[in-house]
């Protein structure tokens, strides 16, 4: 790409440089979800379409992203930009745990769903907030682990299938 | 293989015939979990060290095995021996559905675990059993479903990130 745009392109390379800057300038993290935004609150979080009692937290900008088109949640997030590891530095702070923890405690939201991945990482980060809101009396929930959607027994690891049997449900 | 055996390895071919012929004449269903057997009760279901309170439902000797090799279950089984699919002739009748509820109102098991695959056959076997064993009071549940362990959010399909939103689960 540097190639093209250098003997190809030489306008388009000064209009990608003027964007990036631009973008550079302009794009900051929302006041209450912490994803991107160019303005002080996103619009998500000024929709009076979403239910502002339950509050999802995401590891990235992408996963919230990926909820969005699941089409399966009507309320609003919080971005951790990151997860708990220890050995990256990256700890509490840089997550933006002092911020989450405002943010559910503001006395709107009633719950919280930790939707980090459920790598090792993922799972320390959602066990460390878990410990951190259940204290100040927030419903804390984890999105469910087992077996996909069309998913058969044949196929799938033995990991997920003991998890599936270990976190069964009762059938009302 | 054919081919082989009649022009290579005429022996072999008589072999495996024997074998075959005695398979089908000692091979039978175990009068308990319906699984294959070579005598009245299986070796599993004879076992002293096997949780009997608790009966896991699948739909093939394989499901079957995979739960044995995931080491995440210590009761008893019923195998279906098959899925209800009206497209192919297969009803309650062909899935031994009246002898897992003699075996499932035995006394003994208190609770059911439905562990028939997540298509869509599986599931509307799963949910026809449920209504066949609920009112008779026996406690009915199901395996989970959701995100595989490991799993990250980016790289799920919508339809498991929907339904791991939905059957979220409290954190104790």
């Amino acid at each position: 790409m540097a190639y093209h745009l250098l003997q190809r392109d030489q306008r388009g390379a000064e209009r990608l440089a003027h964007a990036l800057s631009h973008a550079l300038e302009t794009i900051r993290h929302c006041e209450k979800c912490n994803s991107f935004t160019e303005v002080e609150v996103c619009d998500l979080c000024l929709s009076p379409k979403r239910d502002a009692h339950v509050l999802c937290v995401v590891e990235t900008p992408a996963d919230m992203m990926m909820m969005e088109q699941a089409h399966c949640y009507r309320g609003m997030y919080f971005v951790l930009m990151g997860r708990l590891s220890p050995l990256d530095g990256i700890g509490p702070r840089e997550i933006h745990l002092d911020r989450l923890v405002r943010r559910a405690t503001d006395g709107i939201v009633q719950e919280v769903i930790l939707a980090t991945n459920f790598t090792v990482e993922g799972e320390a980060t959602a066990h460390y907030i878990s410990e951190l809101l259940t204290p100040r009396g927030i419903k804390v929930t984890r999105i469910a682990r087992g077996l996909p959607v069309g998913g058969e027994l044949e196929h799938v690891d033995s990991g997920t299938l003991a998890q599936a049997v270990l976190e069964r449900r009762n059938v009302a």
